[in-house]
């Protein structure tokens, strides 16, 4: 979450609250068969996600979620369950639920399973799409504990070497409390860059740089013309981010029971009426069991503080920590509205047709 | 260890069997004043890092630890220790011993928890260089568990916009058991690439490419001849390297009670009498626990078969598993010795004369 990239297309310029939004979604949820605290958590992940300015993984995608619901893909009524435990660890079974009440569910009961035992790993499967992966590292974080979160895909990123996908996007997080600073906060693609910055510069017909993409002959590409239909993303930093996304895989995918590589279902595309049985892993480390609390802050603290003052090259007016830039813009969220960009509020007012809402409503 | 790259120099073209050379290593640290138990175990983590074909954290570096045992900046006497532990956690002091002993204590320590608790997570302080964090990651994957290994060090890798180095190389490592397959081995550093490449490039009067380094005015640069006095590593692939890095600086030199940043210090150059106060994090998760190890076991393989089949691109032999070219070196050293690289091989004769030894006599 630190690369914040600009909104992949304008806004209308005006500002839609976050209180509005929130409501928005959790209507639509609960239109969609949710009970009404599962509809809150979605709207909590997705609002949130939104207020980061992380647009690609938030409400954009109610559309897509109500479409697996109303199809039976996504079960409304399903309740994520341990199908297995251990006091420091668990193994939830989605139910095919909302990915995002799935997640939260496992994320907390790996926050309590840290807190007793220090540290816990909760890997999840029959889930599906969990939208943005830095939500649930957050609420460990929120809590005073370290979180890690992570999600295998469907493969759409080449390994050194591969002609194709072997890998999903395979997203990690992590969270940690900093004292007086926000969390430290990291959610990255294993891919160099995410598939949307790849669809952005074929749509404007721009050249893109040849480290993003392989082109069918499986070498690397200034040419998105083809994407995504032909070629692959390009792991981050080669067989650095190939190797991190087969650590997500075996945590998320292959350790939980959940499906893996290809057998994961695109939540996106294919029949909505079928789960896509993506898998998660999530880990907590609770400090406090650990070291007290006060002296981690501290240390924590004197760290952000280190790399504030630091010296940077011309030109550059901050050194930034993991999600520094995702929690001013948050802020100002808050104070301000969030300025959704044009394609999320097509998205939101298709969303709202499906359901029987009005956009205009909330909002107006 | 998934990218070899070529040995940092040239060989004599004799291979050095290795039992030879761990013989010889396990003699020098005697002689050196470590106990015979902590001298084999110092010989079997650098051996075996030289048999995988990783000479810059192998026998190499034997000089620069005998050097420390010899001023005392390491302690051949000291004996690493919990110095404080719940079931799936503990911090170990490493009482300023030799580095490979502390962390083979200290994941045999984390395996141990995991055994019982599914997970855990164990802390190093008073520690110094502990050579290939791989190879730790690989002793919890021998005995059936994943393993992770990470360590901080004195910044060198630059944050996105500083002038001068933030993180250390920080790196992180992972090993997965895969079946019928040998483990999955990743042994990463969160810069680039190592800063010897750098200086070897700088040696051959060789530009770079300028995702390596960043200059004196810390903007990216093609020039390499002012390493390592000026300028400093560029993170891989941007702020997605620099995150992990403070991830791995807060689980291996915060929590732990270790020092960081700054505070650590620098085990190759500076006074050899001063412990270097290096912090480092091991993790284990038993699957055994989770999930009955056959079906572990053939959903690895199952997966690794996949990636070995998948399309390749064109002139593509092979697609490599993480480790993989390591294992295959591995074979090789065992089968037919170990090719030193000149520079091993003149640090090993070094190593001798300071220890009383005679190299000839152990490989003649």
């Amino acid at each position: 979450m630190s690369n914040p990239g600009a909104p992949p297309s304008g806004t209308d310029g005006r500002a839609v609250s976050y209180a509005a939004l929130h409501r928005f979604t959790a209507m639509a949820f609960a239109r969609a068969g949710l009970s009404d605290a599962d509809a809150k958590t979605g709207a909590d992940v997705l609002a949130t996600t939104d207020a980061w300015g992380i647009f690609t993984h938030g409400t954009k995608n109610v559309r897509g979620y109500v479409r697996r619901l109303q199809a039976g893909g996504l079960r409304a009524a399903g309740r994520p369950h341990l199908a297995a435990e251990g006091p420091a660890w668990g193994i939830v079974d989605g139910d095919s639920a909302l990915g995002m009440v799935t997640s939260v569910f496992a994320i907390q009961t790996a926050i309590a399973k840290a807190r007793a035992c220090g540290v816990a790993y909760v890997g999840v499967r029959n889930s599906c799409h969990f939208g943005a992966a830095g939500y649930y590292a957050w609420l460990a974080a929120r809590e005073g504990l370290i979180g890690l979160s992570m999600a295998n895909d469907i493969p759409s990123v080449a390994a050194p070497g591969s002609r194709g996908g072997i890998t999903g996007s395979n997203p990690i997080s992590y969270a940690v409390p900093a004292g007086r600073h926000p969390p430290l906060l990291l959610d990255m693609s294993t891919a160099t860059v995410a598939g949307g910055k790849v669809y952005a510069a074929r749509t404007r017909g721009e050249r893109i740089p040849d480290t993003w993409l392989i082109g069918a002959d499986g070498k690397p590409t200034t040419d998105p013309s083809g994407y995504p239909d032909v070629g692959a993303l390009q792991p981050a930093a080669g067989h650095k981010g190939y190797g991190i996304a087969l650590l997500v895989e075996t945590l998320s995918g292959i350790l939980s029971g959940a499906a893996f590589t290809w057998r994961v279902g695109t939540w996106m595309w294919d029949d909505g009426s079928q789960p896509t049985h993506h898998g998660a892993a999530f880990l907590a480390i609770d400090t406090n069991v650990i070291m007290p609390a006060p002296e981690f802050a501290r240390r924590m603290e004197a760290m952000v503080d280190e790399i504030h003052v630091a010296p940077r090259a011309d030109g550059v007016e901050r050194l930034y920590l993991p999600g520094e830039m995702e929690w001013e813009r948050h802020d100002r969220a808050m104070k301000d509205g969030i300025q959704l960009p044009m394609d999320v509020l097509a998205s939101l007012q298709e969303a709202a047709k499906m359901t029987g809402l009005d956009w205009a409503a909330f909002t107006g």
